[in-house]
């Protein structure tokens, strides 16, 4: 005969695509949200809405924000001759957890991956290097995740970093090698942070 | 300072509370949303509200459906006089899917389970008896899951259906096609030496 009707297929199909969801987790899920009261269903469909209609990435940071520039940028009481790099919106959430940093922020998007295709050119490096040529950031700490990648990245900035007469520091290895940013807990990104090192 | 903007946070507090997805997840699917085309964000929202407001349960069988009675009940190429009942609409894919059975289906949206308080009355029993009092339908396959829940609603029904004078099967436990004796449980076994069939 045939299989679900068309919107329940639709849907399974819509959230197979996203990351880490599989054929019977979207099933599970689309079943889920059949028995669940109309009104949880509308949450969802408007939380997704919602998310894409207010929420841009920063012009100064590109973080995620409802409000451009973000708070982090546009906030008086941080330190402005500080900037720590991070690779994705999350980890700043992760290094404001440590309640340590007390700067500014430059998220990159993304790390330098050449077998994923992305090259410097894919990240928001530009945007961090006309931060610097003010004089004003007196320190940028890289806390890009500690592997391969955020590895090649955090040496790729600071080879251009260094030259412009900013210090640059690395944070500490107290992460676990191999792990991310966002899996570590607070104190480890704390002593990272602290155990920050001179390139 | 903070933690993600607020509809950032809605959205992962809003799929937190799908089946299957934790914290970690739920911002991973967050962070995917953002960086999603807002066309794909769309879909998958719109996919959300149109399950809700175009699917609705069968009023023969129970089962998902978008036109009222499904295509299961409403289809005269199906033999009206076997049902093969099932605990959840998925179930009547699986079964599809063999082309082994061309009868009508009712779903009990459930199985008898004490310790989550869900007894017969929480059951669509009741409609699936008045389906069998006009003494159309000659058998009844009993096809909810062999595990102890679906076990229990079995006999139960059994005990229901039995007195009306109509055939009640349940179907066949045992070895998985494929599998190997050794890797199933002492349980299974015995349910497939109980079972076993003349050559």
């Amino acid at each position: 005969m045939k299989d679900f009707p068309e919107p329940v297929s639709r849907l399974i199909a819509e959230l197979k695509e996203l990351p880490g969801i599989g054929a019977k987790s979207a099933q599970r899920i689309t079943f889920h949200i059949l028995r669940a009261s109309v009104d949880d269903a509308q949450h969802l469909a408007r939380a997704i809405q919602n998310v894409k209609e207010k929420i841009v990435s920063c012009s100064v940071c590109n973080n995620v924000t409802d409000d451009d520039p973000c708070a982090y940028c546009s906030s008086p009481d941080r330190n402005s001759r500080l900037i720590c790099v991070v690779e994705e919106p999350p980890n700043v959430v992760a290094i404001e957890k440590t309640h340590e940093f007390k700067g500014r922020y430059h998220v990159l998007m993304g790390s330098l991956s050449p077998l994923s295709g992305i090259g410097p050119e894919q990240l928001k490096i530009a945007g961090l290097l006309s931060r610097l040529v003010d004089g004003e950031v007196e320190e940028v700490i890289l806390a890009t995740n500690p592997n391969v990648e955020g590895e090649a990245t955090a040496i790729y900035l600071s080879r251009l970093i260094k030259p412009l007469g900013v210090k640059v520091t690395r944070i500490a290895m107290g992460i676990p090698v191999g792990s991310e940013l966002d899996y570590a807990d607070e104190v480890t990104v704390g002593k990272a942070l602290e155990g920050r090192r001179e390139y």
